[in-house]
């Protein structure tokens, strides 16, 4: 959220356990971000994170036609992070990161934001959550169908990490993009499943 | 942008010209949320205004748990204003108002939404702008392709009056919702102008 364009990056320690693996460590977000110029540079899709919301209450003007926001608070979002356009379907989604190894605790996902994914989903949208396993260096899409039926059928505060592997689709590491999360879209639309057509 | 949600209005004076012709005089963007409110009310689409990017620069926290902006800034916008989901497509629009009375600027359109509505109609989002002429209290839709058109055709600053109430479709100002675009929509797709369903 805040940039310093011109900080100089402290190298991080050799045996970082966050970079040994592949040498890599950029949060979910960054990743994205990267994906998504990506995807618009290759005018593959039309996706963007939304930005924070926040309520401005007090503003100066030190020069002219240069506004200074003094005061301001983040208000709670009331969707999801990303959304955009994708083979002429609407498409929708949240990322959300983890340290745990063993499972995705299901309070990291805000009622407002499952909300959001069901709603665009009943009314035609691709809609899914990304997690990622910051130690295990894997990403994981779960369609939103599937994540609701992992909540009706289990009355638990979190998502085994065995389930995820085994019922979500992992999103392998490239570099450019580095989550290919449209890719792996694909391979799920090929293999039969399909968006909800209702309405 | 600014709320000050306990913040006394002042009543207007009787012969106010933006409120005395119908007893109104609500500015667009409030006019745009009370419409997309309305719409996901009653579950007929999910269309939210993008936030106002602002790039955080200082944060104090007066206390616990409660984060206080001390600096920030305006940055430009990537996209345009509003999105969502509409019968199974993508919607994107952007939203302006002019008190000129004979023609709607086009410098009032910035590169970067134009650029934005020509790539997401591309990829098959039904694209638009509304064009309020706030003197005139009239609000009309331009399918993209038709603003295009008109660029493409016209060496001119700014889109005539006359053009856009005979070329746009005007949205008829009613209470709930105050701007029903939507069924604006629906008309124009039943006159058979379909969405550019290349790709």
């Amino acid at each position: 959220m805040i940039g310093y364009p011109n900080k100089k990056k402290t190298l991080p320690p050799v045996n970082d356990p966050a970079i040994s693996k592949a040498g890599r460590g950029m949060s979910l977000e960054d990743d994205l971000n990267k994906t998504n110029s990506f995807y618009l540079d290759v005018d593959r899709a039309v996706i963007f994170k939304k930005p924070t919301p926040i309520q401005v209450v007090g503003v100066s003007y030190p020069s002219r036609n240069k506004a200074k926001i003094t005061e301001a608070y983040y208000r709670q979002a009331s969707t999801t992070d990303y959304n955009g356009v994708y083979k002429g379907l609407p498409i929708d989604f949240e990322a959300k990161e983890t340290v745990n190894k063993t499972s995705f605790p299901l309070a990291k996902l805000h009622k407002h934001q499952l909300d959001h994914l069901i709603n665009v989903n009943r009314h035609g949208a691709i809609a899914f959550l990304l997690i990622r396993f910051s130690s295990l260096n894997e990403t994981y899409l779960i369609m939103v169908e599937l994540l609701l039926k992992f909540i009706k059928d289990n009355d638990r505060q979190s998502i085994p990490y065995d389930w995820i592997k085994k019922e979500g689709i992992i999103i392998p590491y490239s570099l450019t993009p580095p989550v290919d999360y449209l890719t792996a879209l694909d391979k799920l639309f090929t293999k039969g499943v399909t968006r909800n057509e209702e309405k």
